[in-house]
C-alpha cells in the first residue's frame, strides 16, 4: 500500500528511480523472469494472438473485455473520434512541411495538441470520468490518422480519409500504404500493434502520469509521453534492427559482422532488454507470425537471430543476449508495407492507448507526482558580488 | 550520494512520491521552514532584487554570474536567439485561431515544436555541452517572442518583433502591451521574472527531466514541462490572486467575503503554499515592489491580505496561510500592464529559464528515469473468455 508522507525528510532511492514504485496500478504487469507480461488478468500475448485490437483496448481503457453489444458500441465511438476537424486539416501540409517523414513524433505532438485545442478538452480535474474516457477514445483514435495523414503529406501525396468498414488496424495499414491488406497481414499488423499497446512502466508511460497528476489536460499528458518516445535510451527505434540486417547483407557474412562489431564495442541493434532476462515474449509471436508468412527476407532475419546468439553466447559467456521486440517487430512491420520511417510512429499509434488508460488511472487516483532533489552544491547563501550593470 | 540499483526488489515509497530524492542539483534549493531559497549559491531574492534576468539566467545555465564581457556577449546570443523562422511565423495565425488567449501554453507547445523542427533540433545525447547550451539559449529566448506573438495574434494584432536596444525583460513587456515600460515597471516586472526562473523540484520541472533522461530533445523537454505547467494542482495560476480581490471588490466587504468562503469550505486563492511554513520570500519582494510603485489598487490589496491573515489566524488557528506568490504577482503583473491571459505564460517566460537548466543537468547524468510500479489488480494469468467476433 502506498503511503501519505509523515513528514519532511528527504528518502534516498537508487539513481533514475529504478525500483521505486510511482505508482499502484491496475492495468498489467511485467515479469520479467518469467518472460511473461499481462494487460489487466489476461496474458497481452494471448490478446495479441487471438483478439482485436479494439478488444484489447477495450480490456485496459473501461476495465473488462468487451461482449459483441459492447465491441460494436466501442467501435463506433472510435470510428466517430477520427475525423480530423477542417482547422486542424488546414494546418497538416505546413506541419509536415516542417517535421517531414525525419521527425513525426515532433509533427504528430503538434497535430495532436492542434486537436485538443480545436476540440476544447478540458483539464483532467475538471472532468467527469465518462469524459475522460471519451478523451481517453479521441486522442488515441486520431493518432493513427494524424500519423498517416503527415506521412502522406510528407511524401507529397493527399492524406486518405478513415474508412469504417475497415478494422482499426486494418484501416490504419491502408492509410499508410495506400492500399488495403490481406488477412495476413492484418493480422501480423494487429499482433504487433496489440502487443505494443502496453508494457509496464517506462519513461513515457510515466512522463504522460507525471504531467496528468497536475491536473492538465489529457493530450498534454500524451504529448510528454511523445517527447519521451523520442529519446534514443527509451529504445523505440525498431528501424535500427533492419539496419543490421542491411549491413550484415548476405548470410555467409553474418559471423565476420558480428565479430567486427563485437570487437570495436559496438551494440548489435535489435538484441538485449532491460527487463527481460528470458526471451522477450514478444519477439516469440511476432516471429511465428512472421514465418508463418515466408519468404527470402524473414529466412535470412531467423539465420541472423540463430547465428547471432550463437556467437554472442561464445563471445559474452553467462549473458542472455536475446532478440528485442525490436527486432521482429520491424520485420513485421517491413512485411506491412510500412515504411522505416513509421515504424516508431506506428509503435506510438498503439502505445497510445496504453498511456491514456494510465492517464486515466493516475488521474483517478488525483494526486500530484512531486519528487524532491538534494541540493548538492556550494553552501548557500554567499553575498553577491559586485555587479557588472549599473543600475 | 545517488546509488544503482542493485537487484530488482520493489522499493515503497510515498504517494506522488513526495520527499523521494529524484535527482541531485547543484541548481538551487528551498528551504520551506527558513522561508528561504536559493540559485546556485546565491539568495534568489537578492538576485531578482538586485540583477537583471540575463545575470540570472547565466548563473544557473553556465554555472557562475557574468562579468561585464561575459554578458555582454551572452545578451548578443540571446538576441540573436529570439529570431523567429518564416516558416514557423506563418504557422502562427492558424495556432493562435486554434488556441487563442484561451490556452495559450497549448499554443505554445505546437509553437515551439515548430521551432525545434525548423532549427533541427537534435537528441540531447547526441549533442556535445555547448550543442546543449546553444538550444537551451534558443528555446528560452524564443520563448516569450512566441508567447507575445501569439497574444497579439489572439487579439487581433500584428506580433511585434523583438528589439535588441531593450533589456529582456523590458522588451517582453513591450511585445505584451505594444509600449516601452517606464524603469519602474521594468524593475517591478524583471524581480518577479528573476524570481520565478527556478524554486526547487515541482511536476513540471520533474516532467521536463523525466522526458531529457531518455535523450529526447531539448524542445521536447520543455513541452512536457509546459504541458505539466497548465495542470490545475501545478498552482501557476496568479490570475484567481485577482478574482479574489474582484470578488471582495471594496475594503468593506472583506470580513463578510472571507468568512462566507470559509464556511461554505471554498479557498481563498492567494493563500497557501505546499513548501513554505513561513511568508513566502516572493511575496516579501513583491509586495514591497507593488507598494514603491503604489496606488489604490496596491493599497487595496496589502488591505485584503492583511485582514485576510487575520480572520485565517481566527477561524483556522495553528495554520500558517500566508499569501503565496500567486497574489503579488498579479498584483505585479496588473500594474504593469500585462492582462490576466498572460499571467501564467509570463511565468512560463521565466521558468523555461530554469528547466531548460534542469534539463542540461539531467542531460549530464546521462541515466534514464525510470521508476517501477506495483501491479494491484486479479492474478494474472486468468484463461480468456470466449471471444464475440468469428475470426
Amino acid at each position: 500500500m502506498q503511503t501519505d508522507r509523515m513528514d519532511d525528510t528527504l528518502i534516498d532511492v537508487p539513481r533514475g528511480l529504478t525500483n521505486v514504485v510511482a505508482a499502484e496500478t491496475t492495468l498489467g504487469d511485467v515479469r520479467g523472469h518469467e518472460g511473461f507480461y499481462h494487460y489487466r488478468q489476461y496474458s497481452a500475448i494471448d490478446l495479441a494472438s487471438t483478439r482485436t485490437f479494439e478488444e484489447a483496448w477495450h480490456l485496459l481503457l473501461v476495465g473488462s473485455l468487451p461482449d459483441a453489444e459492447q465491441l460494436a458500441a466501442f467501435r463506433s465511438r472510435i470510428a466517430q473520434a477520427r475525423s480530423v476537424p477542417p482547422g486542424v486539416a488546414e494546418l497538416l501540409p505546413a506541419i509536415a512541411g516542417l517535421t517531414g517523414d525525419r521527425d513525426p513524433l515532433a509533427g504528430l505532438r503538434m497535430a495532436l495538441a492542434a486537436v485538443a485545442a480545436h476540440d476544447r478538452i478540458r483539464p483532467l480535474y475538471d472532468e467527469s470520468e465518462d469524459e475522460r474516457i471519451a478523451d481517453a477514445i479521441r486522442v488515441s483514435a486520431i493518432t493513427p490518422v494524424l500519423l498517416a495523414s503527415l506521412h502522406a503529406l510528407a511524401e507529397g501525396r493527399e492524406p486518405l480519409a478513415p474508412r469504417d468498414d475497415l478494422g482499426y488496424v486494418a484501416d490504419y495499414l491502408r492509410m499508410v500504404t495506400g492500399r488495403v491488406p490481406d488477412a495476413r497481414h492484418e493480422h501480423a499488423l494487429s499482433a504487433y500493434m496489440t502487443a505494443a499497446i502496453d508494457h509496464g512502466f517506462n519513461a513515457s508511460t510515466f512522463a504522460a502520469r507525471v504531467i496528468a497528476s497536475t491536473g492538465a489536460d489529457l493530450a498534454a499528458a500524451v504529448g510528454g509521453a511523445l517527447g519521451a518516445l523520442g529519446g534514443p535510451l527509451h529504445g523505440g527505434a525498431p528501424s535500427r534492427a533492419l539496419d543490421t540486417l542491411d549491413e550484415i547483407g548476405t548470410g555467409d557474412r553474418i559471423d565476420e559482422w558480428v565479430t567486427r562489431t563485437i570487437d570495436s564495442g559496438g551494440r548489435i541493434m535489435g538484441f538485449g532488454h532491460a527487463v527481460y532476462r528470458t526471451e522477450d515474449p514478444r519477439s516469440r509471436m511476432l516471429r511465428g507470425i512472421a514465418e508463418g508468412i515466408g519468404g527470402a527476407r524473414v529466412a535470412f532475419a531467423v539465420a541472423v537471430e540463430r547465428r547471432v546468439q550463437e556467437l554472442l553466447e561464445r563471445m559474452k559467456p553467462g549473458r542472455e543476449l536475446h532478440t528485442n521486440v525490436e527486432f521482429y517487430a520491424a520485420v513485421v512491420m517491413e512485411l506491412c508495407g510500412i515504411p522505416r520511417a513509421m515504424f516508431t510512429p506506428t509503435f506510438a499509434a498503439a502505445r497510445v492507448v496504453g498511456w491514456t488508460a494510465h492517464v486515466l488511472e493516475q488521474a483517478a487516483d488525483g494526486k500530484i507526482v512531486r519528487p524532491s532533489s538534494r541540493y548538492v552544491g556550494p553552501a548557500a547563501p554567499v553575498a553577491l558580488p559586485a555587479s557588472p550593470v549599473a543600475r
